[in-house]
């Protein structure tokens, strides 16, 4: 296939996905639902870190969480023993999620009206850049396992992102790894990202996480009615 | 002046114009203060919508107010009216605010932890879009009397805006202005953007406003402390 048929496929199917994604988008304003879309790549403590998210924030906000993977439905189970609902979409052969299946998870899971909706993606730092899902934000997870030039490397996927979850810092004491680095490099990819420390095992900076979920999903309320925004 | 040397010089003064505001965003992160960047044409009625606001929000939160305008010290004597502190920043021949005269009035102005600081910038849809002052949002502010196709005309400072506020909505009964395509407009030029219909006047769409910005304030603190954070 010649490079300008393969570019022309290609801006066809981002097209396709931004109006899926825009209807997504619609969806969740009419719901106030904020809607997150977790990416990173294998190995970063997502689900770890997502589940211990979860029982911190499960009985002052209604949650619900579809899950990404090419195969196996595992991730699902996890998060179901936390007792939040969810729903697993194998994607196959395809590397990311796409605005259409999130659109049938959202209806196959009911999602409650304010709720937060956490879409784990595929661990994959390159394609679910491109890919919107109609989400209110990215947010990346970098390890602390991880090389520090990750952020260069991948670019994309950092500068989408509008907050970055450096996980794993309790690690820190036994690695190499330049945590400064790491951020000066996110900073480069996007001056504007707000970067958090984090660890799901000691909880530190939980907190401070939860409080930036809490204040996102006051913003998505906005959208419904002047009274039910007062509450 | 060559048309290189133009560019050259354009490029000298963002790219210093951007370390100001990374050292501004610094600044604030570090306080947990919510940084916002007002923007809108002449006669949106964003002042009198910022008082309002200002009203609303001061028995709540930390409040402060940077104003921008060429000549006059009139906008910052009526936001001090509300009780709210406030600098007036001239900018002389200038058209738009930068990072540098920002980071001066933050300094000067005292700004607490945890506040909210509105930055009302010069009436101007264009050169403003350009110069980030170290904001977390551009907030972009459309009139009913004026026209639906702002957004396309001006699409560089409506895509680098997180929200637009539809003003004088209590308007629309008089006007023959027609909302749904203002707002198919916007989303045109910026698919992600939250758009909000209010009235200063007859206070219609402000619980709605104020619950975003609390909602925003919150994840500005999550920059704190696990312990602040929490509270």
């Amino acid at each position: 296939m010649s490079q300008t048929r393969l570019i022309q496929l290609e801006a066809d199917i981002l097209g396709k996905n931004d109006r899926y994604a825009a209807v997504n988008r619609g969806v969740f304003a009419g719901k106030g639902v904020l809607a997150l879309n977790l990416v990173s790549s294998p190995g970063s403590g997502k689900t770890t870190l997502l589940c211990k998210t979860l029982e911190m924030l499960k009985d002052r906000l209604p949650l619900a969480v579809i899950e990404g993977d090419q195969q196996t439905t595992n991730d699902a189970d996890r998060i179901r023993e936390t007792g939040v609902k969810a729903i697993q979409v194998n994607t196959g052969k395809g590397c990311h999620l796409d605005a259409h299946m999130v659109g049938h998870a959202v209806e196959s899971l009911g999602v409650e009206d304010c709720s937060i909706l956490f879409i784990e993606n595929v661990g994959n730092l390159v394609c679910p850049a491109g890919f919107d899902l109609g989400e209110a934000h990215k947010v990346a997870i970098l390890s602390v396992t991880e090389g520090e030039d990750k952020p260069l490397k991948y670019p994309d996927m950092f500068a989408a992102s509008d907050i970055a979850l450096v996980n794993k810092v309790d690690l820190l004491p036994h690695l190499d790894f330049d945590i400064d680095l790491a951020e000066a490099n996110l900073r480069r990819v996007n001056p504007k990202i707000r970067i958090l420390r984090v660890s799901a095992r000691s909880g530190e900076g939980m907190e401070r996480w939860t409080a930036w979920l809490r204040g996102a999903a006051q913003m998505a309320r906005s959208s419904l009615t002047d009274a039910e925004a007062a509450e």
